[in-house]
C-alpha cells in the first residue's frame, strides 16, 4: 500500500500539451498563467502553490495559487530568458487555515472554544521546526498565548491575528502534500520568435545590372531599402552550389539550357554542398559581412535548411549509404508516383547509419550558426521524420536557445501541429488560401483561441515563390494591400516574398497555376524597385504601426467583431493592461467599396459604453469620433482597402479643462 | 540517441481519461471504439492496429484500424467479461502498401516499372520469415513471379494480386512500429452496472403491524410487491445496531425519547458494529435467506457502506487510535462549524496506523460479500480520502470484478467525477434539482455527450430519504409520475425511495425544507401499500417498458429534440443497430396541459423522411400515425404527464400486400 494520506487531488492542469509530452511556448519576459483543479475530501481548506524553475536549477521557486470558481485554482510566473523552464502544482490540506476558519465560525455562533484554542496550539507547534526565523518566533509566541491562562476572548484574538495568518501562509506545513506529475515544461525563445516581419529575397536577383547574377555585396546595398520597409528578418533561399544533373530550365522546363541557372533548392555540385556558398554569390567572408551589416540595419539574415541533394552533391559520392538504393544499384531519386523528381536525391533518414547522417545535418546548422545565422527557415520538414526534428532542434537549442526555426510545412493540419509541438518556433499556415470572412474567422479562432495557441506560432505569408494566389492574381493592387494588412495584423509574425510582392507581380505561369510566370526559382530576375506604383512605402507604414503598437505584437489577443457586410472583416487586439487597443477593418472585396455597421463589445474592450471614443486610422491619418457599440464604416479599395484604427479610450470634454472645476 | 527510425506518430487516442491515469468503463459484452490520430512524414502509406488484452493475458489480440478523414483512424473491440482490459494503438510505415500503390500509379501512367517489380520482390522477401505458413508460401511465390523473366505485364499482375495484398495485411513487417504509450485500461463490469432499477426501503418499516419494527422476514413477504414493480436492486439503509449516545429523536430532534429508534446511519452499539445485524431486524441467517430469496425474484440486495461510528461502536474502545483525539483526550466528533454532530465519530483515515484501519474497512465489505451481497451503496464517499476508495474498490474488484458500488456523493462536480473515475460503478447526480427543460438538457448533454460518459454512470433518484424536492412537494401525483418517467428514461439506471415515492408522500418537515415530515430516518413508519392512488402499477409499467426496450438500457444514445413549448421536453434513444427507437415526451408542468410541435431529425434517427411512421405510446397504448419531421403533440398531466413512444419505422401500405405485385 503506497502512502494513502495524500488527500489532495490535482488534475486538469493547463496549459499542458499531450499530457506533458511537449512543452508550451513562450518568449522571454512573458507570463505563464497556470490553472488546475485542486480539491480534497471533506470540508478542510487547502493551499496550493505553483512551482517553477529554469532548467539546471534544482530549487523550485514558488508562488501562491488563488482559488476561483468550481475548484479551479490559478497562479502565474514569468519566464525571464530563453531556455527551458519546468512547472508543476503542489497542494495540501491546510490544517492551520481550516482550524482558523472553524474557530471564527464557532466564536460568532457563541460556542465555547477552549479546546479549539489548544488544538490551534498543537497545529502551530507543528509549524515551528520548518519555519524561517521570524515566522518561527511568531508561532512560538502564538502557542504561548493560546496555552496561557488568559481569558478566552484574548486568546481568540491571538489566534485570529492577521500577522500570524501571514506567517502560516509563508511557512506552511505541507504535510502529505500532493505534487502534480509529470513536471510540465515551457520552451522560452527570444521575442523575435513571437513578433517578426520577414522579407524573402533571391540574392541572385539583386544585381543592379540586368541579366547578371547578384552577389552578397549587391544585397548589402539593398539593406537600407529592406530595413526602410520595416522588416527584421531577411530570408534567403538556399545559397549553395546548384547541381547540373537534371537541372530544370526556366519555368520549370524539364530540359535546361546551358545558360539556365537552376533552382537554389537543387543543392550540391562539384563546388560543394550545404556548407558551401554558391561561387556566383561571393565568398563565405562576403556572407559573414552581409550578415553583420544586416544586423546593423536591425535585420537578421535567415537561411534555408533544405535537407536534400542533387545527384552532384559531394555527399552522394562520399556517403552513398545515406541514400536509398534501387535494385540496380543506382540511387533512388525523389518521387510521388507518377511524378518523378530526378534532380533530387532525398536522404534516407532510416538508413543503417542514420546516426551519422543526423550528426552531419546537425553540423550543417552549427556551421551556419558559426557564420552568424540565428534564424532558419526549414524547407519541407514534413517529408523528414518527426524524431529527427525533435532531436535536431533540441540539440541546437541546448547550444543556443535563441536560435529560431520556421517550419515550411504546407500539409495536413495534424502534421503541421506536430512539427510545432516538437520545437519549431514558427510555422507557415493556410493563410494564403483563407480569403472569405468566414474562412479567416474560423481559422484564426482555431489558432488563437484553442490549445493550438500554446505551441503553434503562425507566420503569415500572402505570397511565396511557390504561391501566387488567385486572389492576388485577380485583385490588383488593392488585393496586395488588403492581404498585407491582414497578414501583418492578424498575426504577430508575417512575411512577404519580394520584390514580387511590393511590385504587385501577379502573372501566373499559366491559368489555374499558383506558380509565378518566369519564376525566380528558375532564373535570375531584374526588378525595378523604384516603380511609382510599388507598395514599399505602404509596407513601411504598416510595419511602423506594428512596431509602435504592442497590441499587434502578439497572437493570443485577437478578437473578431461583427459587421453586417460579408465583405468587411473587423477585429481588435488589446494589450493585457488595455493600454494599447487596435481595431482593424479590411474590405475583402478588392473591386468595390463596401460599408456597414460594426458592433463592438465596448466593456470587454475596456471602453466606457457611455463615453464617446476616438478612432484614429493610422494608415490614412483620419480620425473619427464614435459612440456606443454600433458605428458606421465604409472602405473603398480604390483609396485603401483597409483601416487600422488606434482607439483612444476617452475623448476630452469641457470637464478636462483646468478652469472647469 | 534513441531509436530515431520510428517515423509514425500516434496521438489523441480516445477514449483516454486523464492521460491514461484512469480506466474507461464498459459492461460485459460492450464494444470499445477507439480512435487515434496516426500519421508520418512523407507520402508513405501506413497501417495501424488496435491491440487489446484482458488483465493477466500476455498476448495482445489485434484488430485492424481504418483510416478516416483528417488522419483519424478507428477500430473497435468487444470486452467479454467483468475485469480489466488494456488497449493501445500500434502503427507502422507499410512498405508493401506504399510500393503497391506507387506501382499501380506508374502502371496507369504508362511508365516502365521493371525496377519497381524488383523492389517489390525485396519487400516481400522481408515478410517471409515472420509470416504464417500459408502467407509465407504466398510471398515466396510472389517473389519468384516478380523476379521471373516473364513479360512486365504478367509480373505486374502478380504484384497486384489481391490475395497477395491480403496476405501482406495479415502478416505485415511492422518494422520500426510505434506503439502508443501508456497502455490504456477498460474497467469492465456486469451489465447491471449500466442498467438497473433500484428500490430503497427501510426494513424496520416493513412490519404488517403498526408501530412494530419490521424484520428481514417481513421484507421477504414484500419481495413479490417490489419485484412486481420491476425493480432489480433492493437497497437497505444500514442494518447494523444503532448507537444510544446522542441518539436523535423523531424529526431529528436533538433529544431522543426512550422509545425512539434512532437513525440507521448512527452505526454501532454494545451489540456490535459494521459486521453485525440489528437484533430487531433478525439474525445474520435471516439476512442471508432474504438475500437468496430476493435473488429468486430477480432482486439483488444492496447494502449501505456508511464508514462512521457512534460513540458506542466497539471500534471506539478497541481502536481509539483510529479516531482523532482532542487536546483533552476525548475523541473528536464530526463537525462542520458551527454545526456539531456529536452522535458521529468519523474515522481518521490519516491516522498513524491508517493501513490497519483501511484493512479493517475492507474486511467489512468482504464480510457482506460472504453473506451474498454484490451491490453496495456508499454513503458520503466524498468525506473520506480519494486514495482510500481507489484502493478499496481495486482490492474488492480483484476478488470479484462483478461487485457494484454506487457513490452517494452530493457535492461539487469535480469531486463527483473524481470518485467515478477512481472506480465507483454508478453515481448519484444533480437530477433531483434539474427541473426545467434547459436544466435537464444541459445536464444530460454533459453526462452523455462529453468525456464524462466514459467514466460516470448516472443513477437518477427523484427522491431519497434526505431529498423531498420542492417539485414533488408542490406538484402532486402528476409530478411524481413525470419525475419517475424522466428518471427511468433519461438514464439507464435510476432508483426511488419507497414506499414514500409510490404513495406520493409529499409533506416536508417544515416549509423550505427538503426533509420528509416524520422521516423514516428517525422513526418506524407503517405504510398502506395498497392505497388505490398509489403508483405501484404505473411504476411496474415503466419498468416493463425499460426491460422490453434495449434503447432505454444505455445512456450514451440520448438525443434531445426541439419542441416549441418550454414545458414540453422531448428526447429519443436508439439502439446502435437502429432496431429499437424510443421517443419520450414529458410535460414538465404538473398543473396544466401543454401542446406543441416536435421537430425530429428523421434521417439521423434511421427513419425515411418520405414515409409515414407509427408512434405507439407504451404507457397509454395509444397509437398515432406521424409523417415528416414536425408533428403535433399534447400532454395533459391530469391524464398522464408523459408519453413513451416506440417508433415503428415503416407503416404498411397497399404495396405490402402479397397481391400488390
Amino acid at each position: 500500500m503506497d502512502e494513502g494520506r495524500k488527500r489532495v487531488v490535482i488534475e486538469a492542469v493547463r496549459p499542458e500539451i499531450d499530457g506533458g509530452r511537449f512543452p508550451v511556448k513562450r518568449v522571454a519576459g512573458e507570463t505563464v498563467a497556470v490553472e488546475a483543479d485542486v480539491f480534497a475530501d471533506g470540508h478542510d481548506l487547502l493551499s496550493a502553490r505553483l512551482l517553477y524553475r529554469r532548467e539546471g536549477v534544482s530549487q523550485w521557486s514558488e508562488v501562491s495559487m488563488k482559488q476561483g470558481f468550481n475548484d479551479r485554482w490559478k497562479g502565474a510566473f514569468t519566464v525571464e530568458e530563453p531556455g527551458v523552464y519546468s512547472y508543476t502544482v503542489q497542494a495540501w490540506v491546510d490544517r492551520f487555515l481550516s482550524w482558523r476558519q472553524g474557530l471564527a465560525k464557532k466564536v460568532s455562533a457563541g460556542q465555547g472554544v477552549s479546546l479549539d484554542l489548544l488544538t490551534g496550539a498543537e497545529i502551530l507547534e507543528g509549524l515551528i521546526s520548518q519555519a524561517s526565523g521570524e515566522d518561527a518566533v511568531k508561532f512560538e509566541e502564538a502557542v504561548k498565548a493560546l496555552r496561557s491562562s488568559a481569558g478566552e476572548s484574548g486568546r481568540v484574538d491571538a489566534a485570529m491575528d492577521e500577522e500570524l495568518a501571514a506567517a502560516a501562509a509563508r511557512s506552511p506545513a505541507k504535510k502529505w502534500a500532493t505534487t502534480y506529475q509529470p513536471e510540465l515544461r515551457v520552451l522560452v525563445e527570444p521575442v523575435q520568435a513571437r513578433f517578426s516581419a520577414w522579407y524573402e529575397m533571391f540574392p541572385r536577383s539583386c544585381s543592379p545590372r540586368k541579366g547578371k547574377s547578384g552577389t552578397f555585396q549587391d544585397c548589402e546595398s539593398l539593406l537600407p531599402y529592406i530595413a526602410g520597409m520595416g522588416f527584421d528578418v531577411l530570408y534567403f533561399p538556399p545559397i549553395h552550389p546548384i547541381g547540373r544533373s537534371h537541372r530544370k530550365g526556366k519555368n520549370n522546363r524539364s530540359q535546361a539550357e546551358m545558360s539556365d541557372v537552376g533552382s537554389p533548392w537543387a543543392i550540391g555540385a562539384a563546388e560543394g554542398g550545404h556548407k558551401t556558398v554558391h561561387p556566383e554569390l561571393g565568398t563565405l567572408e562576403d556572407f559573414r559581412r552581409l550578415t553583420a551589416k544586416a544586423r546593423e540595419h536591425g535585420l537578421e539574415v535567415a537561411l534555408d535548411l533544405a535537407f536534400q541533394c542533387t545527384p552532384d552533391h559531394p555527399y552522394v559520392k562520399e556517403h552513398p549509404e545515406w541514400f536509398r538504393r534501387r535494385p540496380d544499384g543506382t540511387i533512388q531519386h525523389a518521387e510521388n508516383p507518377p511524378k518523378k523528381y530526378e534532380d533530387v536525391y532525398p536522404f534516407d533518414f532510416t538508413a543503417e547509419n542514420w546516426r551519422e547522417l543526423w550528426e552531419e545535418l546537425k553540423s550543417v546548422v552549427l556551421f551556419w550558426m558559426e557564420q552568424g545565422v540565428r534564424v532558419f527557415r526549414v524547407d519541407n520538414p514534413h517529408t523528414k521524420p518527426f524524431p529527427f526534428w525533435e532531436w535536431l532542434i533540441g540539440e541546437i537549442k541546448k547550444k543556443d536557445p535563441a536560435v529560431i526555426f520556421l517550419s515550411e510545412a504546407f500539409t495536413r493540419p495534424k502534421i503541421m501541429y506536430r512539427l510545432a509541438k516538437l520545437g519549431f518556433s514558427q510555422s507557415y499556415t493556410y493563410f494564403a488560401w483563407r480569403n472569405t470572412k468566414r474562412e479567416l474567422e474560423e481559422y484564426f479562432t482555431e489558432l488563437t483561441r484553442t490549445e493550438v495557441k500554446e505551441f503553434f506560432r503562425p507566420n503569415l505569408w500572402p505570397n511565396t515563390p511557390d504561391i501566387l494566389t488567385e486572389y492576388l492574381q485577380m485583385g490588383g493592387r488593392a488585393a496586395f494591400m488588403a492581404r498585407l494588412v491582414l497578414a501583418a495584423t492578424l498575426a504577430a509574425s508575417y512575411g512577404i516574398y519580394g520584390p514580387a510582392f511590393e511590385l504587385c507581380e501577379n502573372q501566373p505561369r499559366e491559368p489555374g497555376s499558383e506558380e509565378y510566370l518566369d519564376s525566380e526559382k528558375y532564373e535570375i530576375r531584374s526588378w525595378d524597385r523604384n516603380r511609382p506604383d510599388g507598395l514599399a512605402e505602404f509596407i513601411g507604414r504598416v510595419n511602423r504601426i506594428r512596431r509602435e503598437n504592442p497590441a499587434l505584437q502578439s497572437d493570443r489577443n485577437l478578437q473578431f467583431h461583427s459587421v453586417d457586410n460579408e465583405q468587411l472583416i473587423c477585429y481588435s487586439k488589446n494589450t493585457e493592461d488595455l493600454s494599447n487597443l487596435i481595431l482593424v477593418l479590411v474590405n475583402l472585396d478588392p473591386h468595390h467599396p463596401h460599408a456597414g455597421w460594426v458592433n463592438l463589445p465596448l466593456t470587454d474592450m475596456g471602453l466606457d459604453p457611455r463615453q464617446p471614443y476616438q478612432v484614429h486610422d493610422l494608415l490614412s491619418g483620419a480620425r473619427y469620433l464614435w459612440t456606443g457599440p454600433r458605428n458606421y464604416v465604409a472602405v473603398d479599395p480604390g483609396m485603401a482597402p483597409a483601416q487600422v484604427f488606434r482607439i483612444r479610450r476617452r475623448v476630452r470634454t469641457e470637464r478636462d479643462f483646468d478652469y472647469f472645476m
